[in-house]
């Protein structure tokens, strides 16, 4: 079963990680130094102004703004802003999410659902950092259910201006990223109102400060206060009391106010409206999922290069003490990690140019593509976010004390990306998005789920859309089909056997979750809450197993995709780590629904075992296929360690004076 | 199966909750206000000051110092000072540690090593808190293996001196508490040699500051600077450069030495006498473990009745829209942790009660009890330090953006905790500790591990452990033998058939490692250190399960001690709860091995989602019986957002204005 070569250069590894936007990557390698990292034991003042100093100064060469339009300073890649996002979250998470906020969030939300007349009086501002802004959606009662925001701006047609209002404490706008010192003016998100008639959330371009940096009339602004992380953001609460907004500082490209109030939009149903304005915003969401990756893996770099430098407990059949790295115990806890590390890189990098392609263009959006980017999006940002913050959390356990020290780096990624399982969507919330993405898409293809269709808070809940098959279901077909018919014949590193089990497993919870919905449709018709609520478990665990199987199809397409044969070898090992490790993970309900045996489910747990002994010497090339700049992973015990150890060596025996 | 009943009094819980040390957790909530309270946003420098100040302040009546002799100003109450750290932990973990320092560690140690001349000398000044001192065993290259640190102690006849000192740089002590800024003294752990030969690791009592808090010469001091969390907690580093320390300051309690330099001690192997030092600070170990699971307490307690008054998303049969408690996917995240807490609520009451017995008396200690329990107080610090770790994350989530701010307690309970599960030993090593007792305790069952018994490196590592049943043993018995022959035939909410699955889980995976073992032994002899790691695995997964069986088996125990009916009801669903939630995920090996069938598992998750939904309306009840005071939790969200919510409901409706 070996068949990883022996030696491969991490370089090689790099070229396949790195992917198309191979010079966003590198100029931010070249172009962020030392002065870009974070400094431990900052206060919260310190560390806001120096982000915010150090956002004017991120080189335009980085691509950071590479998303915006070439005639306002952008570069009309939307792709290459978002692998931009990516690279920041490695040089420093506070300065990621602070780009993230006024070039994704502000920017992005000006640029798509403005018109000319916004773009042309602001986007160049925004887009050079002369105008910070924020994204005003969320509030302290609505952050899960935007729909239901309580903001309102109603258009009173005397004046030919609208009236912003927070009615109440629960409707002020909280956890606003820029709000509490940077922010000059603000997309706000409230509901529309216009000749007595709600037309559902609508965004609006507010300031909020004049060039002093003091409050508008009406604006009030409260800082978050400290935090877990992220000290160098600066979030904060809006409330607006009858602020007076223009009538033209409506963006209008969904919808439009006429003097008189009359309103008109392209797109009749609110609710519709609303998700479409929502679903030109997905990028905020794919570059959350995308920073979550990277951090973890610059905590895997450091967790892998500690545990070969560092040593505990002597064994008789070595004359020194035992590095960590080589404990089964240790490599159990990094490896399956890493592999899943770097499944997600290839998921990752498949979404990246799927959303290039969908948004990137000038022409309309196809509806169909975009709402299979929107599930894509909602899960892997779930699928990278858990997993940073398990990974992360392991890699600090695994450099023991070390690991808690600021100045190893670890408390930082820990505590700067925790927020990102419950912003830009709760991972729980999106994990059923997707689930009631996949629903639809089985009651379109069998026509017989009228029983659980027709409850109304069920119908309310699914949104039309159809999830696709992935880019690599050609190959994926093939390599299922030439597995034959009785598993005890494949091994279970047969790439097709893997497939098959991701597949059979989604379907078969599928076809569970449906039967079950049905079901509860059929007995408890007045309790329309409980239908849904019954099947909860089953419907996330729906979604669970499809972003396993579009990761391992993403990391099939990659490797297929790569040239270098000693590169290749190595990735396939790396895959079969991945794929059995969700297998073994899973095994209670495979084995439970008949589709291990216990003999193979063992087989699964000793291969795991075996791949993790033929990967050892790999960990380090693995890790440094990652190409993180030494300085950047800011890590006082990689610097120390080695002379450390060189020095213990003179003196390995205790007691030696 | 409905046998909850309708309302319970947490009352009635936190009388059993609190048990025999009520005194002491009454104690803490009637003397510790809000001025004992974490302030959120401090800097490094302002907790250090703040909390070394109230450490001073700590009111007597605490029990706090209750661990010491009486005539020293202690209480002769062992058990009383576990359970005072333990409330500490809701009240700020910096005080925790910072008292855990001061009166576990540097003051146990000088009461456990050293003889009446140190206790004369220094305890009333150690127990009144007016001097300070610090616990310095960890070195930078050994933490988990503290038998070889280089810190050496040599004594010289010409002088009748000790000569101190660090030869190396990863020889410094790392991480000590107290060190960087209030500790006057320290007890120093180094090998000890005199007349040319080593003896093992002793301790000293070794003065590190004059009396204006300047290093004494000789002695380097270093600040470990900004660490995750603790910020009130001063750690640091130790380093010696030949520092001479007199005869007498050798803590001599296991070993001596003459004026000649003749060394003496009871117990002649130096690693069992090590052990037996060791042994005698077992406390530290069951008190962060206490400390963990309270600190649990608190964040459950806070998310809970979150979710009790946040709502999110509407549903056509109610008003208004659903709390987050009555979600199915909240309750499977809250519920299922909340049981585990009060299972490891009763195995630490048992732990403590235990401590108290075997070291609370004058007498000479029970050698075998002493060895049950260091081996159980390594399994629950592990057990509830890594529950600690996931059921905070996981209520840091289930709060949303509000999770991530200082002002709502999570962030901190999450920082100050993290270190628990590597500090006062590494929990993958303790497992490893634990599963070598239970090898051990096999082999002289059964006389026949010559095999891999003779291999040295595992002989090496296995230390002669037989480990004992609970207390609940008879009990236990009685409830298995009454489960009829077939599963089939019984509800998996039989408790004899759930703690005999815990039983049975345990044996088995006992046998696979024996045999796995005896195996390596066979056929890997010349390579001794693969013989133990390659089923390095498997012994974590022997560690595990045997703390699984301990944990359910206390909670048996306590609810058989309970008279109130009402609350034995409730507590018996709570323990079902938690037995098949462990049943459940494990499920892949118990369907591996036979001892559940497909079936079977199907019905423990279908009883699993029922016990949810029993067990939703007292899920307050539950916290309640924490009986941790409002003003401890510290939680913005708790305090306002009842008040919001009523200012809601007057707006429910978006737009009204």
């Amino acid at each position: 079963m070996s068949n990883a070569p022996a030696v491969v250069d991490p370089g090689g590894l790099r070229a396949v990680l790195d992917g198309p936007w191979a010079w966003v990557r590198d100029a931010h390698r070249k172009h962020l130094d030392e002065r870009f990292l974070p400094v431990y034991g900052e206060t919260g003042d310190q560390a806001r102004e120096r982000v915010s100093r150090l956002l004017a100064e991120l080189p335009v060469e980085l691509g950071i703004r590479a998303g915006f339009p070439t005639e306002y300073g952008g570069g009309d890649d939307v792709g290459g802003s978002i692998v931009a996002i990516e690279m920041l979250a490695q040089v420093d998470l506070s300065l990621m999410v602070k780009a993230g906020v006024q070039w994704g969030l502000f920017g992005g939300a000006v640029a798509a659902l403005g018109t000319t007349r916004h773009h042309d009086a602001y986007l160049r501002d925004i887009v050079s950092g002369s105008l910070f802004g924020c994204f005003a959606m969320t509030e302290t009662g609505h952050g899960s259910d935007v729909q239901q925001l309580r903001t309102t701006c109603t258009y009173d047609p005397q004046t030919g201006t609208f009236d912003l209002h927070t009615p109440h404490e629960a409707a002020r706008k909280d956890y606003i990223g820029n709000a509490a010192r940077d922010g000059r003016m603000a997309v706000v998100f409230a509901q529309l109102i216009t000749n007595g008639r709600k037309h559902g959330v609508h965004a609006w371009l507010v300031p909020i400060r004049d060039e002093h940096g003091n409050p508008l009339p009406g604006v009030t602004i409260c800082d978050a206060g400290p935090k877990a992380g992220l000290l160098g953001v600066d979030n904060g609460r809006l409330s607006f009391d009858h602020v007076s907004v223009p009538r033209d500082m409506l963006l209008d490209r969904y919808a439009q106010i006429a003097e008189d109030g009359t309103y008109s939009s392209p797109i009749e149903d609110d609710s519709r409206r609303f998700f479409t304005m929502l679903g030109t915003l997905v990028r905020g969401r794919v570059s959350v999922g995308g920073a979550a990756s990277a951090a973890t893996r610059s905590a895997l770099t450091i967790a892998v290069r500690y545990g070969d430098i560092r040593r505990q407990f002597g064994t008789p059949d070595a004359d020194r003490e035992v590095l960590l790295n080589d404990y089964l115990a240790h490599q159990r806890k990094l490896l399956p990690a890493l592999a899943t590390t770097y499944a997600l890189h290839f998921a990752q990098a498949e979404l990246v140019a799927t959303l290039s392609e969908v948004q990137g263009g000038s022409g309309p959006v196809d509806e169909h593509r975009q709402r299979e980017l929107e599930s894509r999006a909602a899960g892997l940002k779930a699928a990278q976010t858990w997993h940073a913050t398990r990974t992360i959390q392991m890699c600090r356990e695994a450099c023991g004390g070390a690991g808690y020290l600021a100045e190893n780096r670890l408390p930082g990624l820990k505590a700067d990306t925790d927020v990102f399982t419950t912003f830009e969507g709760d991972n729980t919330v999106l994990l059923q998005l997707v689930a009631k993405g996949l629903l639809t898409g089985y009651r379109d293809e069998f026509g017989s789920l009228d029983g659980w269709g027709r409850a109304s808070f069920v119908a309310e809940h699914v949104r039309e859309m159809v999830l696709e098959r992935t880019a690599a279901r050609p190959l994926v077909e093939r390599l299922i089909s030439a597995v034959p018919g009785r598993d005890e014949e494949v091994a279970v590193t047969d790439r097709g056997w893997q497939l098959k089990i991701f597949e059979d497993r989604e379907r078969h919870r599928l076809d569970g979750a449906v039967r079950r919905l049905r079901n509860g449709a059929a007995t408890k018709k007045d309790h329309p809450f409980d239908i849904f609520n019954d099947v909860q478990d089953h419907v996330i665990a729906v979604a669970a197993a499809h972003i396993d199987r579009v990761t391992l199809e993403a990391f099939v397409a990659g490797i297929d995709a790569t040239a270098d044969q000693a590169v290749r070898a190595l990735l396939s090992r790396v895959c079969d780590l991945y794929a059995l490790s969700v297998i073994e993970a899973d095994k209670g309900w495979l084995l439970e629904h008949a589709r291990l045996t216990p003999a193979r489910a063992k087989t699964v747990t000793g291969v795991v075992n075996g791949l993790l002994k033929e990967l050892r010497p790999h960990m380090r090339t693995l890790v440094d296929g990652f190409a993180i700049p030494d300085a950047w992973l800011n890590c006082a015990v990689l610097r120390e360690e080695p002379r450390r150890q060189e020095t213990m060596a003179d003196h390995d025996v205790a007691g030696g004076r």
